[in-house]
């Protein structure tokens, strides 16, 4: 690419996350999009999907995002984008208003795959707290990959495609699984339907990926860019890229300082400094094989909370006391320092995706929040915090 | 006040307004917020309800208003705010948090109480169209006053106050009813319930002027500021001001170029500033007597949208075919140019509060909105239509 990606992701709005809009899971038990569906009467749970997917993301957001001197956002769907996967209720057409907008406003759009069905990771943002047992069905494996090639399909004659993310975050065996452990981060609600759950073979994989490139790339353009994420192992990948002739093609990496401090990194600025620094030369020993982009990142840290978060537990799951608090300029001191560094390391490769565009908390009225929002790139632009430009 | 008001109403919030969010009439035949609580089956207008007031203004919102420059925000409220007329959902809560939003980002607030039952305007925005018959029903005068009186004292002890305007746009009679004819742009569904309609008349007006403003006196501080809408009669209160020995009390004028137009005023960039220009001059004469500032006002013009729209007439209720589009660089000089005309008209008097802060249109999927962008300030900010600092 002749200029960097310099994007955000437009989080929380096909695919739900219930501490990025709690309101939407008020009075329902659910913690993640699956059980939202169930919890919820039929016409209650259309009625709210309706006015967030409405509300949450807007023609104005492109409008800002793309004023603001972003050139890229993410797009987070489900498995069940199409509404062949009731009770899920699908979202193509809102997909589609994206398209317009952002050809509209300048902007092109990475299609994300987000999730998975029976879990490809766990997470509460997979869609399935606790359940890992997608790469074990044949025919949810195919499912998926058909997933693909109608997105590829559809999406391959618009001129805002940038590009189509295979799968976000599959979780892989070893350390990573060790690590995450979303098993016990995010609990399964039916002890039954996670039982059987585990790690992905970086071998399932690749040859997942494979399918999956081979069978997008014939709806899909050259210039359209086929993305895989990295499975959490940035260096597992050199083999496979050069095995394999693929046409552009690129590694996304995601990189969180709350990960980082969960592997051990001092909870202070000058510890996230060389957190920052050490990952800008990993991507740029990466950068001679493979493109490589940083798909997620956020300036969230425990030092700007003032509490250990424990790797990003937050208030819908379980409340902490702040030991300290920041003063306006500290904060704005921390925030744009770790925005520089994170910029300069992450342009080591061919960009940057900040997580998120938005968050629906209320971090005045519900002081739980305090610190959450500089995972909401709206308000930390509003804040002075962050330069789309820099 | 030292310093003028630079303010932005949060329209189409806690007060709906059809074609400010259209999604939420989704499927109802509703016109108005009236009809929308009988359309839908009562758990899914509570579910639309329930996200709609989560997520169309939030404490970003107010970050952003304050951080773009405004220092006031006018907050339409309905009768029903504090719930206890079914089947409408009281609404003080979010009330509540707006306070708490705009002391923290540094804002004051205006409660506006934006509606009466049984309508003071017979305008969908009243919230009942077509029906103007609540002057004539001393219960329901009595209950505007209670309502009036339990958000002084709810609110007094509020840092963030910084008035309560009595009620907006009572239609008074004369040649404003018969320009304006409520009856025939927003027609009632039910003939019975319209049945005696008829204009206020500014004795009664007056009266209840009067009323509210002791009743809510007792409670407020000195400071605070109590606003009467001059019921579309710039010049109809200079006796009742002289006569009135009232406290910190404000006129409140809404000025749109709209209704210019439905007045002759020629559609053309010329002939918006001659009419600016002379209501600066109506403002300084009314100055003389009582403090006056424009409480609503828009830049929306139908020279800017390309089609005469007949008074405002939007895409909820006919389909204009446009005549011509200007360019972007076209839009920005006409838009700016009126803005700063207004704003140096408006500041004759105590300042200003464009309506609107937020619409949900979607200008590029459904062509049929080009132009009625200019009623959103976040957007005319995005785009450089405005400047809150001017």
């Amino acid at each position: 690419m002749e200029k960097k990606l310099r994007g955000v992701n437009l989080g929380g709005w096909l695919v739900l996350e219930k501490w990025m809009a709690p309101s939407l899971f008020q009075g329902a038990p659910a913690n993640d999009e699956y059980y939202l569906a169930y919890d919820l009467p039929e016409p209650e749970y259309q009625a709210r999907i309706l006015v967030h997917r409405e509300s949450f993301i807007t023609e104005a957001d492109f409008l800002r995002i793309s004023a603001a001197g972003f050139n890229t956002v993410r797009i987070p769907v489900p498995y069940f984008v199409f509404g062949d996967r009731a009770p899920f209720i699908g979202c193509v057409d809102y997909l589609d208003k994206a398209f317009s907008w952002a050809k509209a406003y300048d902007l092109k759009i990475l299609i994300d795959l987000h999730t998975a069905p029976f879990g490809q990771n766990g997470f509460d943002n997979g869609g399935l707290s606790g359940v890992v047992r997608w790469a074990q069905m044949p025919e949810e494996v195919e499912f998926e990959l058909t997933v693909l090639e109608r997105l590829a399909q559809r999406y391959a004659g618009h001129e805002a495609l940038w590009g189509i993310e295979v799968l976000n975050e599959p979780i892989t065996e070893g350390e990573v699984w060790n690590s995450m452990s979303p098993m016990e981060r995010f609990p399964a609600r039916d002890a039954t339907l996670a039982e059987g759950s585990a790690p992905i073979t970086l071998s399932f994989l690749q040859t997942f990926y494979q399918h999956a490139y081979h069978r997008m790339r014939s709806y899909l353009r050259d210039e359209h860019v086929i993305v895989f994420h990295d499975g959490f192992q940035l260096h597992a990948w050199k083999e496979f890229f050069i095995r394999n002739d693929f046409k552009n093609v690129m590694l996304d990496t995601h990189q969180y300082i709350m990960m980082a401090e969960l592997a051990g990194t001092e909870q202070s600025l000058e510890g996230y400094k060389v957190f920052i620094a050490g990952l800008g030369k990993e991507i740029s020993e990466v950068a001679k094989y493979v493109d490589v982009f940083v798909g997620e990142w956020s300036l969230f840290n425990s030092y700007a909370v003032g509490t250990d978060t424990k790797g990003g537990i937050n208030p819908t799951q379980e409340e902490f006391s702040r030991t300290r608090s920041l003063t306006k300029s500290e904060l704005e001191e921390i925030y744009q320092t770790l925005w520089r560094a994170s910029i300069t390391a992450w342009n080591q490769g061919e960009g940057h995706m900040y997580w998120t565009y938005k968050l629906s908390i209320d971090t005045i009225n519900e002081p739980a929040w305090y610190g959450w929002d500089s995972w909401d790139a709206s308000r930390a632009m509003a804040k002075n915090w962050i330069d789309p430009n820099y």
